[in-house]
């Protein structure tokens, strides 16, 4: 809740972009958290931050704890800062209790995980993990034109610290969708992250008169539309694998209410947790919109425009913190991630789980996000025994 | 051709905004042809223009042939300027052959028919036919907030001519739809127009992660207006009296490719040339809203912005047409024009009637709106004929 201080908005949400003064000062506030619990902190080249327990073997691999302070322009307290704090508050509790591990272990804080000021998301764990380049991204521009670059040196946090090896990452995480309030759980133990196929689509008929125009000769590209939603629809809700299918963006020219629509632009979002099925879905998306586009007397073209393989977290670590909230006597689920997140590139370099809490509502990415003490305090007891666990003591 | 050379377009159309400098240029063509053909011009309150030409029976009530000749910003050679040509034509041709009729003749330009500067559309022929206040639609605005008022004054039209007694009323026009075209018939006889009722509605669903989202916990308002949208579509599809159904625009919110739909705004234009079933189709559409607001969970406002009944053009002027499409060996069939005239406002004061003329692609409010001579020359040929049978000769 003081950290959420920190760009806080009227209606109870946060404002804390990346790389901006309220960013800096989150990142402040959290390094002289991380000094005065003993951690050792470091910046890397991509602002990431490190903050480091020193274990009793100096040579093994840390465990890491991470997420985001980074929000969405109208973002909420939550999403991303809680793993960031839950990671600070596992290292504090273990401060507390005198307790020494045997590995290393380090909170950290990725940069630009949200991508609503500069592209790509997940931004400094995917330097991190060398699923970009340095170079590439430091040169990215916001819409004002800034880069990357110049707004790290601008905050102080283009920093020296080299890449490092990882023995294990764990990110604690609120589930941003409803599936656990809605089963009153109060434990999700995620299994991984849907794949996601992005498409772009662009429908043409022709644009006439409402009046003039019989319903058997038009070629209405907003009833093609209407007909291919439908279908992402029942794609989404007839595979199996955790299917989703969803129609975001929808764009209908000329939008005038006495005239059929000629063109409409609309996007396509297929998401789910088998690479095969993820692409059955595609091809059933491709065979329908055939289908409209004949029977509808349209075009239809579709450009693939993202394709992110499904990802599997470490089997052993998932275990870990599912053994963590049975011993600890919290109800559970295996939940698998509709969104990515750090851990997902994370899990390509190292040993990844994650745990998540539930959200009200499901709501993230809104200022009106909230999550309950109690869930928020289970979450981070469960992550901290999987930690121990895993770094074992010493 | 010559006509459409005012206001003529790069490509092809003609921009001749309603009391623009352009509409006075086109108006003063129109009045020096006039006068050249022997006919008496006034112009009345609201710039209506009257050309007539005497008939044997001073006292008869005269029968009057005209449309408009202001154009969409990116209107067509024929949408309105067609009628007033055709009427000032069928004058010259009975001037040539020496016709006398009984009852006097008038071509008359209706001001503002397209509406797309000030609002009303069909203003001055509402005004003359007592649809609307004078005093009320002098004070409406455009975008830049002259007054029709003003603009009058200002090309020079804002007249001082007495509304008068209108005989019968005969219109010719371009379809400005496919079905002429569709089946290779050049002649028109139109019976009526279709009724209208208007809806604005609104759909309030939960906008949410596309991710992380199960197909079942969701509130999609896209998914909800789809569904809607279809249901338009078989209404207009399936019901009798030529019905129509469009949904032309259609606003998503937040409208980002990887957010579920929360609300989406969209507009139902529902149109049949039967009041009652007109009226069934509103209620098709009230039922089927409630159905898929509790499907989809979501809640759907609908308000009815506009109820324009059917109107049904004068039995025996709409037989005269037919007979005189008949008798000149021209194929013809009956139809009914989707969209609204000068010519319907007319048939609440006169009896009325109209002749269509197909046009190419049922094109129309297009640049490249086009019609072929030969079905021009012979609109006006069965226009003349049925004028001659309505003014009788002496």
């Amino acid at each position: 809740m003081e950290l959420a201080r920190i760009g806080a908005t009227p209606k109870g949400g946060v404002r804390r972009v990346t790389l901006t003064p309220a960013d800096r000062e989150g990142r402040e506030l959290f390094a002289r958290w991380c000094r005065g619990a003993g951690l050792e902190v470091r910046v890397d080249a991509i602002g990431n931050m490190f903050a480091r327990r020193a274990g009793a073997d100096p040579e093994a691999a840390p465990v890491v704890m991470g997420s985001h302070l980074d929000t969405q322009p109208n973002g909420g307290k939550f999403d991303g800062a809680y793993g960031v704090m839950a990671g600070l508050e596992a290292i504090r509790a273990l401060n507390d209790a005198g307790v020494r591990t045997r590995a290393p272990l380090e909170v950290a804080c990725w940069t630009n995980e949200e991508g609503s000021r500069f592209v790509p998301t997940m931004m400094g764990s995917g330097v991190f993990t060398g699923v970009h380049k340095l170079e590439d991204v430091l040169n990215n521009r916001d819409v004002e034109g800034i880069t990357v670059s110049e707004a790290l040196t601008a905050i102080g946090y283009r920093g020296a610290a080299r890449p490092h090896e990882v023995g294990a990452y764990f990110e604690a995480h609120i589930e941003q969708g409803p599936v656990l309030e809605d089963t009153k759980t109060p434990i999700g133990v995620v299994q991984g992250a849907l794949g996601q196929r992005w498409f772009d689509v662009r429908i043409s008929g022709q644009d006439a008169h409402a009046g003039p125009t019989p319903m058997h000769l038009r070629k209405d590209a907003l009833l093609a539309a209407a007909r291919l939603t439908l279908e992402v629809n029942r794609i989404g809700s007839t595979f199996p694998d955790n299917a989703r299918g969803t129609v975001g963006h929808m764009q209908v020219s000329p939008n005038s209410r006495n005239v059929i629509p000629g063109e409409v632009r609309m996007t396509v979002d297929l998401r789910n947790a088998n690479d095969n099925t993820l692409l059955e879905m595609k091809q059933d998306l491709q065979k329908s919109i055939g289908v409209i586009a004949e029977q509808c007397r349209v075009s239809i073209q579709v450009e693939e425009v993202v394709y992110f393989p499904p990802s599997r977290f470490a089997p052993e670590l998932v275990e870990r913190v599912r053994a963590a909230a049975s011993a600890l006597g919290l109800s559970h689920r295996d939940i698998v991630s509709g969104a990515a997140h750090d851990a997902v590139y994370l899990s390509r370099v190292a040993p990844a789980a994650m745990v998540f809490v539930p959200c009200e509502g499901g709501i993230s990415h809104n200022e009106t996000e909230n999550a309950k003490p109690e869930h928020l305090a289970a979450s981070c007891s469960v992550m901290l025994q999987a930690v121990l666990e895993t770094a074992g003591t010493g």
